[in-house]
């Protein structure tokens, strides 16, 4: 512990500025404009891996972004820990609410990270979380302490689904067998009180297209004589809730599990202030399910939000027209046995049975992924929880988190192996908004805790 | 009559480079981008009128886009018609819609203009219309037959509500000082049926923007907790109209005129065919206001549509956000006896009053205009019947147009003139829309039927 504290110390300056250079690659994948750069942005993976230790390093092509797949086999009859993260982030719009450029990194100090944080898009998703493993590796092979085998698969697509990923995971069982997968893609309650993240939400996210008039009409000769698509779409979104914001559409919660009375005041023991939840985001009040609590709503329970909505003149000063098209990029948060794919259908089938004669609607779905929960009385979870309690000096708390990585329950079906999520971001690092950034303690914490998850991961599986 | 018809023969194809001359300057007048194009097109105006006969143009500043204006006074003791129009026009996006570049005129056949029509932006709205009263002037003054005085005021700020127009106006009564004033701002049925637009909507245009969080927000982790603004904009608007189409805005119908069965039965001999208008439009249904038809719902019944919509991600891919803002452009079309600044107020108070809480809503009004309604015994109307008679052999007929132009109640009440639109243009022109076209035909017929207008306004005027 001590040794590894110091090493810490030692480079850190080195480790922040390792990781600057490779928060200067904007590596968005759901812009073909970037492409270049994510590919570069493989490269400088690659290139740390190798730098940090790995016998072998190669980039496997894929039908999308490549996948960087390194490793170190120091002995067949150790256990293997397979390391999980994305080099690919959000796009950075809207660009004007950034106080720093997203691709010119800057550390500023925050009340909540006093000694500083390194604000860019990506430092804490994903790539300043994945950069502490590469680093954490380095200290244990330099200091000969690497108890078992690595692995890691980085890939350059989670931000838009990670397409290719089963595909390669399905081709390769043999290359990424392990006794464990390790990611951190999560965040934690707060610097003062660790978590481990145990749940994850499902998603579905697709697209709508209603169509009205074959093309865009003059609002005064033909308003109120043939259906407006966006005055349409909107009557079809707001429909999709009821006045509880309960979800409307037919069997949508089905195979929703209900938690028990017991579970639910198990969850309520997290620490939780509604008066700073809405005073951080500047509102008078929240909003959601009827029934449920805001650390219920955003965890246990399913969500429908539309994520982007466009249709007719959105340009500067006024335009009577009515739109041939409206469109609207639509996401649903999923709780574990809601299957995504049959959601999707769902959604679909409801979405075109809504549209009123007059337009025609499409939908296209874009990706999904299952919801997943992990089991704290596996080995995965007793060395994660052990290596926080060493590390931050206090028992960090079991939590379902709102997001989701679907590729942990592809793991989970292909690699017949377990995920532990050790987050080390905090909900206030802005993650997919504008001026992301990533606490220097968080970032050094992490490299500092990933080792001891190793040793007492080797241990307990002894 | 022969003398007009034989003049636009010799002269149509130095008419027609003319117009094509005018229509390449792009001006823009609701994109700032485009404020010199603008500023060229009024000098190109001035310009024209100089070389068509006016003994006097100048080009008057205003707060806003210029006013061009010119006469020629014959006799002062001859009645007076000032010609109204505008040298500004719509944006031409979506420009991918376009068969050919909207600034880059170019004469095509169709199979309602078989002799071809001009396809630009602002071939028919209006350069194309306002350049006929400038052939007309110059043929009447050729020919020494201009039997009156004329006046003509080009604005260049009517696509973005005439801003600076009442300011001008207020100032210079003496100046504008007319009997009649014509515009060229409307339609007709067909070129086989001509039409005298008598009734126009009014308007109210306003942007309306839903603030939820203070910052974008990752869907994941915050789906369900807060209002999303687009979901909660969505709603709004949907609640605007009921299930049978009637606008929920609490007063709106307070001022709206009832017309009586025999009114409504001498608007419905307009000839209209529901399966061409559909086949037009590629519609499956038409949709609207329960209790009327097409052709009501279009012209004595006011109507509310989106104009514009946007909020979130809304380019390539997919973002999981929840934006913290969304916004619409939404107007509002009035009728006769609706005051379109107490319909802006009576908006504002019920979408303010509907908000729920975890948003806040704001509402800026852009623009209006008053409806308005021309005595069909009037003698403006009267000569522009005879006009249009002798030179389409057919009788017009009378029809309420579903446009707007605002500034025609404004003439009445500041000008004390009563307004005669005598419009040339199709529907099937698509204005406002991509491929916006004038057919040769109409310019040209136009050209031959003003100076008629002319010599029948003074005859009946004696």
């Amino acid at each position: 512990m001590d040794n590894i504290k110091s090493y810490v110390q030692q480079h850190k300056d080195r480790f922040i500025n390792e990781l600057i250079e490779l928060l200067k690659i904007p590596s968005v994948s759901a812009d073909s404009a970037y492409s270049q750069d994510v590919i570069d942005t493989s490269e400088a993976v690659k290139a740390s891996l190798e730098k940090a230790g790995c016998d072998y390093v190669e980039i496997c092509d894929t039908p999308g972004y490549p996948i960087v797949y390194g490793e170190k086999i120091i002995d067949k009859n150790l256990p293997t820990v397979l390391v999980y993260g994305h080099y690919d982030v959000q796009p950075p719009d809207p660009l004007d609410l950034w106080t720093s450029p997203p691709f010119e990194p800057v550390i500023k100090k925050t009340d909540i990270h006093p000694e500083g944080a390194i604000f860019a898009r990506g430092a804490c998703d994903d790539k300043g979380q994945m950069y502490m493993h590469v680093k954490a590796l380095e200290y244990m092979v330099q200091s000969s302490t690497l108890p078992c085998n690595v692995k890691f698969m980085i890939e350059g697509e989670e931000e838009v689904g990670s397409k290719s990923l089963g595909w390669f995971v399905e081709k390769n069982h043999e290359k990424l067998k392990c006794d464990v997968i390790l990611i951190s893609d999560t965040g934690m309650i707060s610097n003062q009180q660790p978590s481990i993240t145990t749940g994850l939400r499902g998603l579905s996210y697709v697209e709508v297209e209603v169509t009205g008039p074959n093309r865009d009409l003059h609002s005064g000769l033909y308003g109120g004589t043939v259906a407006n698509p966006i005055n349409v779409l909107a009557k079809m979104i707001a429909s999709l809730h009821d006045e509880d914001n309960h979800i409307t559409i037919p069997g949508f919660y089905d195979n929703v599990e209900e938690l028990t009375a017991e579970e639910r005041a198990e969850m309520a023991k997290a620490p939780f202030n509604l008066d700073n939840y809405k005073k951080a985001l500047d509102l008078n009040d929240i909003y959601g399910e009827k029934g449920y609590v805001t650390n219920e709503r955003n965890s246990i329970r399913p969500t429908l939000d539309v994520n982007g909505i466009w249709g007719g003149y959105t340009g500067e000063g006024a335009k009577t027209v009515i739109a041939s098209k409206a469109y609207a990029k639509i996401s649903m948060r999923l709780v574990p046995h809601q299957d995504w794919e049959e959601i999707t259908e769902l959604f679909t089938k409801h979405f075109e049975s809504i549209a009123p004669s007059g337009v025609t609607v499409k939908v296209k779905p874009h990706h999904g992924g299952q919801g997943y929960v992990t089991p704290i009385d596996s080995i995965g979870y007793q060395a994660a929880a052990k290596a926080y309690e060493e590390s931050f000096g206090v028992k960090p708390i079991p939590v379902r988190s709102g997001g989701s990585i679907p590729i942990v329950a592809l793991f989970e079906k292909e690699l017949k192996s377990k995920t532990i999520m050790m987050g080390f971001g905090l909900d206030s690092d802005a993650i997919h908004s504008p001026n992301e950034h990533f606490g220097i303690f968080n970032y050094l914490k992490g490299i500092e805790t990933i080792p001891l998850f190793y040793k007492h991961f080797v241990e307990l599986s002894k």
